[in-house]
């Protein structure tokens, strides 16, 4: 299995702390050592960062812990492999442009029988069964739309459904970005938070660092943060149910 | 204007010493402080660094030049904007997904009349003629072939065929690759040479550094470098003419 991290805020925001906390789990506080990779948001642009190494000993990651990139969207990911060799090709996030946005995936789960998904419009490069769901669902999404829906609950639920049949073929736990509107879908583990004023401090559960968001953030500022295990130990995550999906955008869920 | 950097090579092939030459005229031996970006490739898989910041103080571009990715392809770019802001989502490379590769991108020149070329399938992101040129390369290429032809050389000369096209609306000199093949087409200045058996020492135009490539290869090594200008001063650089295009393939052209 692996381990997924996504944000969606108000205002470009850094993710240090809790990509700190997630870079952690590869290899070191969890299991994740087969490759991790980054999306980040800066307007319509996104560039991510990736390495079939394992975080905890990457020279990248310990750059981007460092390294505060503002974003309004994140999706990041560490991988255990159990489709799919442990190379680039295979380590997420994923990403396709469709309607002239750039889409990033990531997945945690398993599926099985997945070779028959009809992909459309876009191929896999590597052999994961992560990357065929991908494809499988940004084709559905451009055969269903010409362009991207006005409103983001008609392309919430049309997500769903495409994840409800994904989820017929095994664990499908995923994050779905343009960079503006953040999809979550939940088969077994998925946990969300809204951060707001007035804000608090928080203590990661994977290392010692504490932060107090009251000295980071303006009172107007709204960031939430997917996870699939909380990474923080003193903050009230949600715990998503199963066929549970959730639509953010800037910062908050849309419904 | 920018500046143009490919490598193509038959062993897995770390590209500091070139890079670290680039990254030296973003901003510092050069004008060009709009952004840079690298993609490597390793097997099918390729990531991507880039930044809109000048590249001369740019923390990613100096660990990259300490950090050896060992890859047989890949395009480097450094930017001075005249089409499209400066933002991520112009920076080069561009990359799209076509027949299951990742097709990477990057552009030396400007184009004017450009918006109403045909860009069929893919879309840009952005806003330079860059990205439009690169989506109109790849659209062409899905309408004609299925999948990729067996041979190089028709690519290329498909390639080459349409790149005439581009030249008629400004200057066009440009990399494309898809990790395997990497062609090249210059309208007013681009350079190559390659490297084999037997290697001598090189030194950087950009700075002191000197190497010696007969400590860093093995005798069956070949690769290729690609620049707008050459890097080094006491190698025989090969000064490419109007509309002439290269197609290399494990570090040698093919023909």
């Amino acid at each position: 299995m692996c381990e997924l991290l996504g944000m969606s805020a108000n205002v470009p925001t850094d993710i240090c702390f809790s990509f700190s906390g997630l870079m952690k789990r590869g290899g070191e506080t969890g299991p994740h050592r087969d490759g991790w990779g980054i999306t980040f948001y800066e307007g319509k642009g996104s560039r991510t960062f990736k390495d079939p190494e394992p975080s905890c000993r990457s020279k990248i990651a310990q750059l981007l812990e460092q390294y505060p990139i503002k974003s309004c969207a994140v999706i990041g990911h560490i991988r255990q492999a159990n489709r799919g060799g442990v190379n680039l090709q295979n380590t997420h996030p994923f990403e396709r442009e469709l309607w002239g946005r750039n889409w990033t995936f990531a997945h945690n789960g398993q599926l099985t029988d997945y070779r028959a998904l009809e992909v459309g419009a876009f191929m896999p490069v590597g052999n994961t069964d992560s990357e065929l769901a991908f494809c499988y669902l940004l084709g559905q999404m451009k055969d269903r739309f010409a362009k991207a829906p006005r409103n983001p609950v008609t392309l919430a639920r049309f997500l769903a459904k495409h994840a409800d049949v994904l989820r017929q073929k095994g664990v499908f736990n995923m994050l779905l970005t343009d960079g503006t509107l953040m999809f979550a879908y939940c088969t077994s583990k998925l946990h969300w938070l809204t951060r707001k004023a007035p804000f608090g401090k928080a203590h990661l559960v994977d290392s010692d660092w504490e932060i107090d968001f009251s000295q980071e953030t303006t009172p107007t500022d709204v960031v939430t943060v997917i996870a699939t295990e909380p990474l923080t130990k003193d903050e009230p995550w949600n715990k998503m149910d199963t066929g549970e999906w959730l639509m953010l955008k800037d910062g908050v869920p849309v419904s």
